[in-house]
């Protein structure tokens, strides 16, 4: 059975260490220092390894399942999100008018990386209601955020977001759910929506249904889409429960993996729905919440990749099988542990580095969230928004690749499902799909965020590069192996968004084409960005007194593989994304 | 529901106009000629499609079932075997004084391939059993052969390998299977084995596990292994079934995929086996067969990646989703499909491109292995056992990434399992583990291929390549983005090993630490020159006469893509080789 342990001490690293959390100028970050932080994730790390944990490998054997149109979660679920609800989880950074406890998206991202590296498909039932409650916090009137909102901050109302039909996924303009307008200013919507996560289930009294259709007579395409609150059981003015609308689940998808989250086909048969937004603003009441809800789904590719290591390791240090070809090193077993081979250990680092770069990267994007929130800053807003499909996109690519090596560790053992490495790679295969594919992101990336506000944001970015480079020209720690190939990294990520300017003028398919590339080095570049931050502030804390020196010559030789093996990845993407258009679009379709 | 169609246009291309099947001096290579191995190219097609495909996803859905001690195979297993068998599908390459057809083993790996991609599961059964048939057939005295070879070409009884233990997988010196030797010759077999594919069914009236086990007494260690027939059922000297053995189901393992095919614990108790071989060299007996096994998983790699292809291109030119950029392809349509984005086509070239340089690059290898049996080549045996972990672990690990990448094409469609492509890389990721984890092939290939002869094999693939680059330096088709590639990446491969062979002499981690990255590249390289021989050919043949120009075309372009776009890795495996081995080899255990 796999097992899991906060990783809390690094997470720390991150908060204080690295990004100096509670000195910085962002309101409602003076209240987190180390002592608190460092509370409330060894909490979350409590509920996670007694609570949520355990019932991982539950909810992936047993699933959920469809009984007379309702959806039962598998065995323990429920009181697991009772315990989850009661202990306030749910309501970390939402807004203390509803009930919340107004914390800074940066400490539910922290505690969002425990709970869903430790059940990521339970964790998706609070995961959707947290982006619902976004929307109506963001877009709904002062009647309907008073009528929905506490409830779904303490979760005893689940949320969901309903955008994809059986025809329709990632162009929503050819979306068919209709919403027909009512007298009493309410509309009657009726459609079929599919690949709802959480859209049903026994876990909560009612669930908000964010549904998107298209008003009778509303402009074609994409322009005409308009989003609606649609419950499960209709609310009266007072917040009693009444009738059952008109929302019905079809049926549960078999997937591959998060068998623990329903994911529903939903069925809407006139049911009642009030406008949430502008008619026909729809797309952008919807992704308003985008930045925040694709991070998290970047947070749940390095979050799966970061139990999946930590299994690994387990293994590696723990099966005896060869020996080690520069001397035998446990003399006295049958054979060496695994983690004296070369190879697995090349393996480990890789996860390693990955993990933890990946981690200093969201952080340190929910912190540019908060600023954007927080403090209106429009810099860090563009900031997060160009770097956005890169966390989303990267995160999860590579969170996927590393559960899989991860599950390579255990051999024969990682394949069958008694040991659990499987599911670790099933359930993160999802990420690289939902909240926009990741080609949509590269696409997203290139064809949008790059050019936007004038190319400012990128600009920013490799100023940022620049800057940092330059200022710590002369620091002891990051001149032995990490300042030349972040140069060079940053220099072949340049190169390629120089090529799609001068060429991507004259066709936008020379762009396109390179746009995977183009995401993945830049995922490479601000990891290593990362690695040299967190060396730099480890070089630099050694000499404190009582220093833990081994956690930090840890941290400085995992970056340092990063720089090394890692980084060489920029300059084959650029020769791809170089090498041009015209072998991608040479091919006939029919000659595929 | 996914599709197969047999690429039997593309074999045939590579048999006969790249590789020139019946003109070799190939003793059996005589009757290869394009009317016979169409002729069984489209029958295996036939069986494929209408048979064993169909039941890929039941075997999936259904998986093997233990009742009261027997293994229930998921429904038409049993029937579609017997076809299988009355076709003699099952004999193709074996002696003919055993009841085979003694074609070549090219026309097996053909076959092979069609058979894997339609039902990878369902075809295990009768390639353990190949496998099983090759050992005694290589080590049996000629009573052994006798007796159990003629019901095995016939999969009348089907065979099993039997190797790893609960704490033993690659290090099998550490087995402690038990073999007591009896007053008749005959040995008592006391045991457990793991991971046992085909461990046990109802689709055959014997199995014959080959089982290591130790004798009493045997040297410590590997030296002190041998190899043992253990018959499910006794078997007297007039080929009569008897009693039960004493051999029998502990449990089917739950996997990630290949569901249909049964993956037992197999408990040995007392139970009579028969020496295979010479006492102590079960090692080298079973590893007789093992660059056929290995090819066998390398093309299991391609094969799921061939039929995730075909279904993802499938998708793509029929799911109507955007609009090309460039301008609409399908103004009648409320979208245009999914092909004409650059992403998609990026992807699906990526999975083309490989496909069908694997496959070339198996079939040459299927032929250097008939080459080494037939003309007993020693120049071939060394090459292709050089080859062997290249085929085996660049190709699962590549198998693996495009069938995900199929998967991708689908967006949320592709993560549920109604669509099937979930399955194929479900079932993908196992021979990237099984028959030696892609790890254990890195490290034969640095740690034992690279030098063997005295480097003699590896000098003899690089000097094909420079040959060939040499011999069609003026070819008009090569001269436009094939010749160049091909060189760098080749140059990017010497170097790497030059640096193995010079900084490995002092601390053999130098090479070790970059073993893996070594075998991607030698994978690279590999595909680039049966790319280039490819393209050769195809320029070659669009001047004939009813020249096929649209087939032509497109294998010199997808060739051109695999050059301009896959290439490009060798430099930075070159860069992770180079950057040495301290940053994998720095960090204490207890570190990580």
């Amino acid at each position: 059975m796999p097992s899991y342990t906060a990783p809390t001490k690094d997470m720390q690293f991150v908060l204080h260490d690295v990004l100096g959390a509670s000195t910085q100028d962002i309101p409602g970050y003076e209240e987190m220092d180390r002592d608190f932080t460092g509370a409330v994730l060894e909490e979350a790390g409590k509920l996670a390894q007694e609570v949520l944990h355990p019932l991982n490998v539950v909810g992936d054997t047993q699933g959920c399942k469809l009984e007379n149109g309702i959806v039962r979660t598998p065995d323990g679920f429920k009181e697991a999100f009772d315990q989850v609800r009661d202990g306030g989880w749910t309501a970390l950074d939402c807004d203390t008018q509803y009930g919340g406890q107004g914390l800074p998206y940066l400490m539910q991202t922290g505690v969002g990386e425990i709970l869903s590296s430790a059940n990521m498909a339970f964790n998706m039932y609070q995961g959707l209601t947290h982006g619902a409650y976004s929307a109506i916090h963001a877009h709904g009137t002062d009647a309907q955020k008073a009528k929905w909102l506490p409830k779904m901050v303490t979760c005893e109302w689940t949320g969901t977001m309903n955008l994809t039909e059986p025809h329709c996924g990632t162009d929503l303009g050819l979306m068919r759910t209709k919403a027909v307008p009512q007298e009493d200013g309410s509309y009657r919507i009726t459609g079929q929506k599919i690949f709802i996560s959480a859209g049903d289930h026994d876990m909560s009294d009612n669930i908000v249904h964010l549904v998107l259709a298209k008003i009778q007579g509303a402009p074609e395409g994409i322009k005409g889409v308009s989003l609606f609150i649609v419950p499960k059981v209709l609310v009266d003015d007072d917040g009693n429960l009444g009738a059952r609308n008109g929302v019905s689940v079809g049926k549960i998808e078999e997937k591959m993996g998060i068998h623990g989250n329903s994911t529903c086909v939903m069925n809407y048969d006139e049911a009642e729905g009030y406008l949430l937004g502008d008619a026909h603003k729809g797309m952008r009441a919807m992704f308003t919440m985008m930045n925040e809800a694709r991070l998290g789904v970047g947070l749940q590719g390095y979050a799966q990749a970061e139990i999946a290591y930590q299994n690994a390791r387990a293994y590696a240090l723990d099966r005896l099988q060869g020996r080690d070809v520069t001397g035998t090193k446990n003399p006295d077993g049958p054979a060496d542990p695994l983690i004296v081979h070369p190879d697995i250990r090349r393996n480990l680092m890789d996860q390693k580095s990955f993990v933890e770069g990946a981690r200093a990267f969201v952080f340190w994007g929910a912190m540019m969230i908060d600023r954007a929130h927080r403090n209106a800053d429009e810099d860090a807003d563009g900031l997060i928004s160009l770097l956005t499909p890169i966390i989303k996109g990267f995160l999860t690519d590579k969170g996927f690749e590393y559960a899989t090596a991860a599950q390579q560790v255990y051999g024969g053992h990682g394949y069958i499902e008694e040991w659990g490495m499987s599911q670790f790679a099933r359930d993160a295969r999802i990420a690289m799909i939902y909240e926009g594919a990741n080609g949509v992101q590269a696409l997203d990336l290139v064809g949008r965020k790059l050019a936007q506000d004038g190319g400012k944001h990128v600009m920013a970015f490799f100023d940022m590069v620049k800057s940092f480079c330059k200022e710590n020209a002369e620091d002891e720690t990051l001149k032995a192996g990490f300042l030349e190939p972040l140069k060079a990294a940053s220099k072949d990520l340049q190169s390629a968004a120089m090529y799609f300017m001068q060429s991507g003028m004259k066709n936008p398919n020379a762009a396109l084409a390179g746009s995977y590339d183009f995401m993945t080095m830049f995922g490479h570049v601000a990891l290593g960005l990362m690695w040299a931050k967190m060396a730099k502030t480890a070089g630099g804390m050694l000499g404190d007194d009582g220093a833990d020196r081994d956690f930090l010559e840890a941290k400085i030789a995992t970056g340092r593989y990063y720089m090394a093996r890692q980084l060489p990845a920029t300059g084959m993407h650029l020769s791809r994304i170089q090498s041009g258009p015209e072998t991608v679009m040479e091919l006939e379709p029919t000659a595929f």
